[in-house]
């Protein structure tokens, strides 16, 4: 049987993926098609004799190959609504793995009502984490505790006050910070959540801690059951070693834990760096969205990490916008129920980026720096304020040039970094 | 501070890892691993003022480099024993994006004791499963139910019966199918385990159904206590799309579910398939055996899928053997108390690459075809018997061809395959 119907028109019921397919050396681009819409969907290799004449309408449908770009129309019935993985081991599994293709990239999925409707999305979304933190309109600021590993958990304290105090206003574990030897997730979660007590009623400013609570399913709820008992707000999870199984439950759960979830993606870059292979970033964010976390790190475009401009801001469009127009390598949406996700920028910033990238990413984004605020030369709370003075500087529409004649701490940091 | 130590020799405390590194153009070698070794340990973009010094102890070292290849050596208490995720987020996070890095692959780890001993492993490994099904020998035989979405419940089972009755041991869901509007979870493991008895009575051979639990955790831990208050004994999970904090949880709750757990690696190959960049299959194998799965897909060189003979064959012996011996591109283990995985050889097999199958990968695999047994000419049942003869000539050192002459149904599946 063949999948290509190039008249076909997807209705609202349809699940339709973006996909860049590079065929194999002597196959068609139809022939790979093909390939890939059967063996997403309900095809293989060869014909089968257990095949019956009503399944045939379970086929996925190529309705449009434009060059290397297929689109791809899914019926309903294929996906188990509310199962994230079911639906990905659908329309992201062997595929890739198909000797008919050389690469193969899902760029972007356009979501049936129904699955839309099956999952919750994020709890808070931007307005309620603005409202939560009292900043109706500039960009948050928010660093990493640095060195990454090594401080126990009241040094650890000490530097996350330092931050707050000079303006910040959330703290972060690092991503590979947990439970450790030196460093126990309890008492680091109580000592910190002390600090910004204390920061809190010294600045007169709400202060977020948000303890990395990744691990083991169940281990991972009790950890964001013991933040919420010692009255934290948030909690970061890393969601690409953490998996999809276990963040559809912490979602679940967090129904009643009320907890703000900020979305690590440590590890993405193994399948979303190649632009040719793999899965893209806008998936991820996608993924995110549907599932229910409230801040996702969506790159950064300069700093320390890779990431094409073109799409950190599709991506921060796909997480942040309700209704979303199709672009040239990416689908329409329309968000429905589904909260915007705060995007997070992240990895090797420093406040002289803060112009760049409120300029080109808008104010609904968290700045976030850790070398750039602990690796000031006076200090971590002299590059605390020295972030809060660029992106002052950049609100006001004054340069960080200008600013920083009247702002020591800024001053310093443009001086050592730029 | 540098990463770089020539002269170090890790201890059992260490845990190792092989990375591929492809530097950015202008970047040597040597800066480039100790970007990766920073990012992956304790080390960030610029020195921090918050760096003390008892903190440098817990640094990587890199003590080879070897062309593109780089060995790092990383202190136990970088690491929390028993959670996957975290050590993930550290050696198989951020690196995979940096910018120092055009390429980076991590080829292979080498487990410290008190990590192996921090995990469970497979609770039946390749002995348990040969003891259940009374085969002490000879390669075991599976099928994928086809087509891979659309039969119903009793469709399902019957076309399992047919299977089985032919002389095949495993029947097994596809990666795809869970819980569906027309194919409900509960009532198909009902219906095919009830087959199951009347095959295993009727053959007087011991027959498995893996029913596939892929979902949220509450929900797959649920289905796979359903699978055992049926009488199932085995239960099979998309490793990949479902995640390492939920696989984990399934492991702890299988002590008293006691299912033989069956791994489909569905979505691996978004970032093993690129030999450059991302996170190879040898890896997955080695997480899947630490956290405790007891059969693994790893590719069968032939056949749909793509797979280079080398990296099959390491995997392969990382996951089965108890001792592994270090090789050009992979590392040294002892497995301690860990069981071995049984290999497992998937996508479009069919009769004609058994004896390619068990003379290049051995008796310990599980030969699973779904094309080629559906797909034969005269059906599942013929399909089957074919499988289980083309098995038998090569344990008994006959060319199929030569065992074709008298044996009908593997007669015509060469006729249509080969």
């Amino acid at each position: 049987m063949s999948f290509i119907d190039l008249k076909y028109k997807p209705n609202k019921n349809d699940l339709v993926c973006l996909f860049r397919v590079e065929p194999k050396k002597g196959v068609s681009i139809k022939k790979a098609a093909e390939a890939v819409a059967g063996e997403s969907s309900i095809g293989t290799w060869t014909h089968v004799k257990t095949m019956k004449p009503r399944i045939k309408k379970l086929g996925a449908k190529i309705f449009e190959i434009k060059g290397n770009y297929i689109k791809v129309a899914y019926p309903l019935d294929l996906f188990e609504p509310a199962n994230m993985p079911q639906i990905l081991s659908s329309i992201a599994g062997n595929i890739f793995g198909m000797k008919a293709v050389d690469n193969l990239r899902l760029e972007d999925i356009d979501w049936p009502v129904n699955i839309i409707r099956s999952f919750k999305g994020p709890l808070y979304g931007i307005k309620g984490i603005r409202k939560i933190l009292k900043i109706p309109k500039r960009p948050l600021c928010g660093t990493i505790i640095k060195p990454k590993l090594g401080l126990n958990e009241k040094e650890h304290a000490k530097v996350a006050y330092e931050a707050w105090t000079g303006g910040i206003d959330i703290v972060k574990d690092d991503e590979n910070l947990s439970n450790l030897r030196f460093n126990k997730f309890e008492k680091r979660v109580v000592e910190t959540l002390k600090m910004r007590d204390k920061a809190e009623r010294e600045t007169g400013e709400k202060k977020v801690y948000m303890p990395n609570v990744t691990a083991e399913t169940n281990e991972m709820l009790s950890r964001a059951q013991f933040v919420k008992e010692q009255n934290g707000r948030y909690a970061m999870v890393d969601i690409i070693t953490v998996g999809w199984s276990a963040l559809q439950t912490l979602r679940d759960v967090n129904d009643h834990l009320k907890l703000v979830l900020h979305a690590h993606r440590s590890g993405h870059a193994t399948f979303t760096r190649n632009k040719k292979h793999g899965i893209s970033m806008v998936v991820v964010g996608d993924i995110s969205r549907l599932i229910g976390l409230d801040q996702l790190h969506i790159g950064t475009i300069i700093g320390k990490m890779e990431g094409i401009k073109s799409e950190i801001l599709t991506t921060e469009e796909e997480i942040e916008k309700s209704i979303i127009r199709e672009h040239s390598h990416s689908l329409a949406e329309d968000w429905l129920h589904i909260k915007p996700i705060f995007a997070v920028c992240s990895g090797g910033l420093h406040p002289g980026h803060a112009h760049y990238l409120i300029k080109n990413l808008g104010n609904n984004i968290i700045i976030q720096a850790g070398g750039g605020i602990h690796g000031h030369r006076s200090g971590t709370k002299a590059g605390a304020k020295a972030m809060r003075q660029a992106i002052d500087a950049t609100l006001n529409n004054i340069s960080l040039k200008e600013y920083s004649k009247s702002h020591k701490e800024l001053k310093v940091a443009l001086q050592q970094w730029l």
